[in-house]
């Protein structure tokens, strides 16, 4: 029976500037008594990921422009919030209520541009990394190093909905795995070709990992074992609409 | 070490109208020699769920109006198909290319009103079912008659989204289990005040399940074991946004 099974890596700690977060899940594997198979795919939060790149910073030392005083009076949030907010987006896409939805360098579109406040310590906000998939990419490279095992890997980061509640993880750094699945051109057991059959994967198995991950458990890197996955370097800008294509920008 | 484990039911075939998919849950979990357990989240696709309520109809039964075959000319898409989503919703939000996103008479706000023409047989389509969270209710009652056992329920389809290629499963319809985690007010372990916390945990309990369920494989029964979940009766309006506080509609 096909069986995926998703456990955390307990133990990972706290994590700070310039911590390698191969060299700590390796280290939680062995404690764990999780050897690590190629197939697998790592979900890790992006939180440590931006902890140990430094992407952490204090709200008192940012410098607030005109611009952010003016959108945080309006949006009700704290302009030094929203002056990093703006330095991480090409624009805003749309603003309402206590909402900012941007779209942030890399071309994802969310709320606040993935600046975050939980989780990091008072006064503090964690920007997301400049480069995921690099990132993702460097934290694959070191497990290989240690272990010689390269488990996929897929950074993750709770993303609103336009029109549903709640957030859901999704990916937002990938190496090691196409994050979709494209079946369109194929045919279902009737012979109909199916038109619009494209799965991102990597986003579900992102929102699987959470149900292990939960926020305040301390759990930041999950293993989620037993999808088919198909093996390649993998971006996760495959899984961005182009602007092209946009119908709600 | 918090486990959660995804599964299918192999074996429930073809289902018709008038099928009790309950019962057929219950025989496959004999079959499969899966015991149900009262925290297991059973996850079931949409579409035998239509099939079992015969939502199914033959696209050449139906009456075309000339606002249908004015849009399929325009969108490239069967004047019939067009006549069945438009009548399924309550309004169109945006069309362009081929695509036809719309609110539906139950509010979700998805591509073709969740008509789909897939895994359903040539000629034919597959609406959604009328009362979705009604459906889950009716086979987790059956379910419960048969076992003694009530596992929560989400019925689950394919939804894109606005700025993220492929898609993702997501709730459609919910019985015992409340479809979200609501974290606002508790603060982290820095004591920072948790603002944003809210997280669609149903839905990602349905991208969870879609890792095993792949379209073509006929598991359209997946368990999803070892989730925290809070039981109450549930719906899946909770997951919709309000109007008032949609910024995209």
């Amino acid at each position: 029976m096909k069986r995926v099974e998703i456990f955390g890596l307990a133990g990972i700690g706290e994590v700070g500037a310039g911590d390698p977060i191969g060299k700590l899940i390796v280290d939680a594997c062995s404690r764990n008594r999780v050897v690590l198979e190629p197939d697998d795919v790592l979900v890790i939060a992006q939180k440590i990921v931006s902890k140990s790149e430094g992407r952490l910073l204090p709200l008192d030392g940012v410098l607030v422009s005109d611009n952010a005083r003016e959108l945080g009076r309006e949006l009700d949030k704290d302009p030094a919030l929203v002056e990093l907010i703006l330095s991480e987006s090409q624009r805003i896409v749309r603003r309402g209520g206590r909402t900012m939805i941007v779209e942030t360098h890399h071309g994802f579109v969310c709320a606040n541009a993935g600046v975050d406040c939980s989780n990091v310590g008072l006064g503090k906000a964690a920007l997301l990394p400049k480069d995921p998939d690099g990132s993702a990419r460097k934290i694959r490279a070191e497990i290989k190093e240690l272990v010689g095992v390269s488990p996929a890997i897929i950074i993750s980061d709770s993303f609103g909905r336009a029109w549903r509640l709640g957030t859901v993880d999704v990916a937002v750094g990938i190496a090691g795995l196409k994050p979709i699945k494209d079946e369109r051109g194929t045919k279902d057991r009737y012979g109909y070709e199916l038109r619009a059959a494209v799965t991102a994967i990597a986003d579900e198995i992102a929102s699987a990992a959470e149900l292990v991950m939960r926020k305040k458990e301390a759990l930041p890197v999950v293993v989620v074992r037993g999808c088919e996955i198909e093996k390649e370097e993998g971006s996760v800008k495959d899984l961005l609409r182009p602007k092209t294509e946009d119908l709600f920008r």
